[in-house]
């Protein structure tokens, strides 16, 4: 693909999906959760299913529709199944590093999805190694896993939390074992993860727009260090074992997350709808025209066109079309093709000052392109509003920001990138404006640590904590 | 594919691109004008080129991306090539039926790409075969085809005038031969072909949208009854051979040619943006919010929301990643996976009263299906806004209108289609707003037949018009 | 395929399969008869059935296996199958040049498939186009069912007569109409086709392999010049049409029959053994051991065997893992992997004198590498025998043979050969050695042309007689 | 696949090969030594390379051919590879459980590739998880690799030897490290191993045929007990830290292993010769002709033959293009198509009294087919001559023999089993004979077992010794 507006995008690391009924098509289900999730990993797809005597899994490298193109695991009599969309932020992208990890240890078998980046995880997979462990993966899942079948605690619950206790950084887990469905979220709550009801029988997601999917009904976001195990006496909560300040990635809201699912209780379209009505309200811009960056930027754009008056048109358009095959263009034709995922409409931007929003901006040069398609179609003026504030320091929580030159913010500053996009003003929402627009509540509780650097946990001694395990190549 | 919201559309028949150049990469240009056409039709793509030595075609059932994943058709020093999109309303969708149509015949090769219905080509057929020919598609352009190799004129481009006078209906021909590129539109206009150029070099494209994508500049609609032949001596048109009432398909307006399209002289996005306006100032509804049915029915929400000032949110978003391969749900789950492609944005429709603008109602299952989860969301109230009349009366000139059951509004009344639906009121745009909404102009060129009735030709005598050929199993 | 033992063969064109049946399963059978027919042509694979009201047709590219992978062309009430598999001697290797070629003119529908090279191909085609026709493929099918349809004979027989007595050179039809399954055989008798019985319905075939592979039983050859009609009144011939000088070809016998066909009257591996005690009549060399080149060259080996009592083993070894996909290795390890695809038993072969006997020497490659393995795994000698005269003509009726340095014989002497290959003796078969050990009747019947250059008809005037329509490239 | 003359056979385990060079192509010669090796193993195939610093595999189920059809494993300044076939004896046929295992522990990277079974697995398995060890496969391999990983010892090779001695049972292993190439039998010598030189490097392989393919030279067999290191200094072997009873496998010298390879210093394909002439000498059937079930039974044939001086013919013919996709055919017409693989040479046939010589009977279906084909072709008489004893034991070394039902001769009488599969005679060679044919010793060091039920080591306490890890569903 050579031109692709969502590389110019940072990328989240997994989502997560379980359900455990005896009456429902759980494989079925699971599958509909992963589509409904597909936003959060687009590297690689799996699903595990049991009937409390042997576990089935079935996952590889691609989308959904293409892992499960042909069939889905199932199992005569399974009633449990959970499912895994993944964006390799550790790990190389690698067969072998698709999840869910499925293991046979002395407590049985076990499967384990993982959303989130741990911060010790070398540290601790040296220890194991020099213990006489085995790794075939370089996911943090597999070390997590060994830390629970080496707990001498008597029950699985147990030997969860003691490794939970071991381990820092962002995790939101997805277990399953011959007849329990566990879900843990880290203290800290980097990552969302709720708990939903189909019927008498629960699901677990990592976003609640994957219930809709399925048609369940959310029940409640599972607490930042609870873990919920469902079986067959129903649904146990356990808090209190793990402890940590609380840091939600603002990121979610700014843009991973679906719009339509609702974080800890702050619908996403909603927030991001203030996130535009505060740009407004900070930047006070006046134009013709709003616009934004499709799909991403719409809802900050229609918050920025109700807070100001200004009208809401679809400048920018994409074609639905355009797939993942496509055939590389020689040199010279690339400029050529630049419109084909990307048209401007140009009546509706011609002689007009336009306001342009979109979510971030990484490295720039989408912004660029799109400011010189709408100044080719005639736009007087454009004015480049993002939803964010600029994007400055590593993320060691599960979302793949590297820090130097890929950074546009870190390496020019605000006049030089305006004059590097071409636009006439760029304007980034506050960091305050970010957070009020998210929460409302005094005591704030996000992460930001991508904008401002206040890591809420300790980080990595190394720089590069991705663990080197191998050639990337396949 | 269990739900698709484009299921319930009218299908158009075809997309032609063509482009002459003795520089360009012009399988490649093409390969993009095929992808920016894409929407006209999603059965089979094809691309011949040229040398004018011999020809090379490639063509097959699937989508642009799919049929040409591996490789364009080249040959050494191309420099004429031409491209088609199709979905199929005469012929069966079957391999030998794609285009471009190549044969050799007296007066050397030649492929031709057709789009639109002709009204007479079962009787030509007939004739045809009466006098030895054999027929190896079931496509009107093999007739066409035929009739430009027996006539005794002595050119190639009398041969085309000759066989362009015998063919009654609608097309929109791109014909390629071993040094010239030809375009014809019927006299009466019903389908949109225009011009265009790169630096010194021709192309042809159905929409302009086409030359946005490849980097080209849009010259002029090519004007019905009229042919343009692009050769070694650059560019020769002609015109007053082929005359009939000018008769422009309404419906490529209001839904079938992309909104970033100008098509005779009006942007296809502002002429929804009118409709929707026009909509208002028929109906009048006021509410707390207005919505579409993405992506087809936006502009005219905007349009609505502009004239009326209610605002416009996303409450129904699409699922992005919802490809073509999708496993068949039990029955059982079928209603649980409606929620897969669309979602409501609950928070913003609940306790709100809502007006809904689509493009068209064609079964009303899936209008139904969506106010069904609006009011489900807890939207108060759901007013259907429709930017088209009722569609009443078949096509013949290229839009798949089955006249039946499968067309609510010719079995139900409006108010009975109110009631299936389930909104709390209905309204269509009258036959005088289209119009106006269309064009400015007060001798109206549109043709409107399936709405009115009134056809601007003679009708097939025969009341299925689809060629019976053989069984449509591949 | 960087080394095939095939590729150094010549190879023969198609083969023809067809089955009537109102009870039997058509679809099946016939994709069962192109299977056993396969050997006559891997390029492309067709099936075609009909119920009387419409025709069914599946082809493409590939092997009869990959063809028909996923499912076969099957109709409600079908009754009438025929199939074709093809290697392309005239007209490129694309997919409309695929067979059956089917066609619908003034007489209903039609398919065609055809076995064998026209000499008049290009005349009547040039006939034909200069009278208005059209051509869609570069195969002679087409000429063949143009010429059909403009017949103005009342029935389809004498439709099919009157075109047959204007195309000239080797054919072998299998034509299917809605309602009659019909079987041609030019008047020389070049290719084979027989006539067999499941039960009460009839089938033809190229080969009597087929019959064996389906169940059925062989009833007799067709005759040169007879054509055989099945409908729903049985079988009905027509002789006396079609007059030409007998001469079937020698190359069926000693190189493109499967051994367990029967040609004529004569069970191939029997004359390919009776082949190889000629060879040992003429030749009378003494060794330690017969090895043959495997498979091709096996009846003979056991013939020269048989006759001269030198014991047979297999010297040479067949992988038979080595399928169509398979990475091109670099050019330092081409030499390395000579032994991938046949490999010597050296503990059989070391310090023998080794008669090693083939079928015939097309370029002398792979003698050269045999001999060249042989004698590094120890041989004392080895004697080359082939069962056939050398080849110094082209063909014109169906054999791929492009007179010129492909073929060694043509370039080199037999001492030169020998040195070439690094044989200690190289010994051919002799004309009428060949002659009396496929007939032992005294007027030999068999055309004999590539090796003594008497063609049995007029030859085309032109040197290449492949039609260019176009270029090769898919 | 409906019938399928190679379901009726034993399946072996596995096939190793390893390649250590600094200046050849590895990765490529590895996939050659495969595609040589690859009736060892049809089901999965894999590849792993090391430049020092980091190994990358690539493994796959499905063929050689299938699974690097787009590319090899490759990394810069590679100089270490392994690749293993596989067919399942233990473990089931998931993706999971294909070889080389790759794993990283304290020491560093380690690939692993195993042929043979322990018989003790289950047991170590079960011990190691309760030291708190995970398992993600199924295979024995894994067991033998956290073996390794736990020793206490300081250099790898006596980490290796200290696990080597923990294990029992059948092990050909080909191990990997960042810098080593090591190759183990296990003491009792079940399977061949043996070791070549390309110029100045080394290759290992589980038959000496890979050899020939590649272009190596055989050096000399890997003896049982030993083990072998090949690194920068060259090649270091390891004696008498395994010890055992030697009894190398009878099967790899009856079908196993390929003619052209030479196991422990004998050629198989005359080892196969000596048999057919044992058989004869024992039985002293005469007859008009001897006919093999091609392919494993020619050599035995061919030795009947010459020892008999009953001339050998082909009988019986292969269809060499029946691949692997085939179409499920209707129950009716699943006799029709038994011919569609093997078809009989009628002429060769008829009123013959036959010698049919197969190398094995397992459950006689495909026998019973055969012999009622030649009868159906006229043949006066039919001996079958098998060329092993009746199998009436499992094995437990590597070969899938499940004891029951499945195998003909322990629970049918040699004179049910003739009348089943429609016989004149019936005749197996003796135990005596069969050891006699393959070694010329008077120690007899073969492993008969599956023959006599001796076993050379105690046997699994469990009668099942397949691992149950999940179901076998994909």
């Amino acid at each position: 693909m050579f031109y692709d507006v969502n590389e110019d995008k940072l990328k989240e690391e997994c989502g997560l999906f379980g359900v455990y009924s005896h009456t429902k098509p759980i494989s079925f289900l699971t599958y509909l959760g992963l589509y409904a999730l597909q936003h959060r990993g687009q590297e690689s797809a799996g699903i595990a299913v049991t009937n409390g005597t042997v576990t089935n899994v079935k996952k590889a490298l691609g989308l959904v529709g293409d892992v499960f193109k042909n069939c889905l695991p199932e199992l005569e009599s399974q009633y449990i199944a959970t499912g895994h969309v993944r964006y390799s932020t550790t790990g190389s992208n690698l067969v072998r590093n698709t999840q869910p990890l499925l293991v046979n240890y002395s407590g049985g078998q076990l499967s384990l999805s993982h959303n989130g980046n741990l911060i010790n995880a070398n540290e601790l997979r040296k220890e194991l190694e020099n213990e006489g462990c085995v790794f075939q993966t370089s996911i943090d899942s597999e070390v997590i896993i060994n830390l629970i079948a080496r707990s001498r605690k008597s029950t699985t619950e147990e030997k969860i939390i003691e490794a939970c206790q071991k381990i820092k950084g962002a995790f939101c887990l997805v277990i399953m074992t011959l007849d329990k469905l566990i879900a843990i979220r880290d203290p800290h709550g980097f990552h969302p993860l709720c708990l939903g009801k189909i019927e008498d029988d629960f699901v677990v997601s990592s976003e609640s727009c994957a219930f809709d999917t399925v048609g369940a009904d959310f029940l409640r976001d599972i607490e930042p260090g609870e873990m919920v195990v469902i079986d067959k006496d129903g649904l146990k909560s356990y808090k209190n074992s793990l402890q940590g300040t609380l840091a939600k990635c603002s990121f979610e809201y700014v843009y991973f997350a679906r719009p339509d699912s609702n974080l800890d209780g702050q619908n996403v379209y909603e927030a991001r709808m203030n996130l535009g009505a505060t740009l407004f309200k900070e930047t006070n811009i006046k134009a013709d025209i709003v616009i934004s960056v499709p799909d991403s930027g719409t809802p900050a754009a229609i918050g920025y066109s109700k807070a100001s008056g200004i009208p809401y048109v679809e400048g920018l358009l994409k074609n639905r079309y355009i797939g993942r095959t496509f055939i590389q263009p020689d040199q010279k034709n690339r400029e050529a093709s630049v419109h084909l995922k990307l048209n401007v409409v140009k009546s509706l931007v011609k002689d007009k000052s336009i306001i342009m929003v979109d979510d971030s901006i990484v490295r720039g040069t989408t912004s660029a392109r799109l400011i010189n398609m709408l100044r080719a179609a005639g736009a007087k003026e454009v004015h480049m509003c993002i939803s964010s504030p600029p994007v400055l320091f590593s993320c060691y929580y599960g979302i793949d920001i590297n820090q130097g030159k890929e950074l546009i913010a870190t390496v020019k500053t605000k006049e030089e990138i305006r004059q590097f996009i071409g636009a006439n003003s760029l304007n980034y929402i506050s960091l305050e404006g970010l957070k009020s627009s998210i929460e409302n509540t005094k005591t704030c509780t996000l992460c930001a640590a991508c904008f401002d650097g206040r890591y809420p946990t300790e980080t990595p001694c190394e720089k590069n904590n991705k663990f080197i395990f191998e050639a990337d190549k396949k």
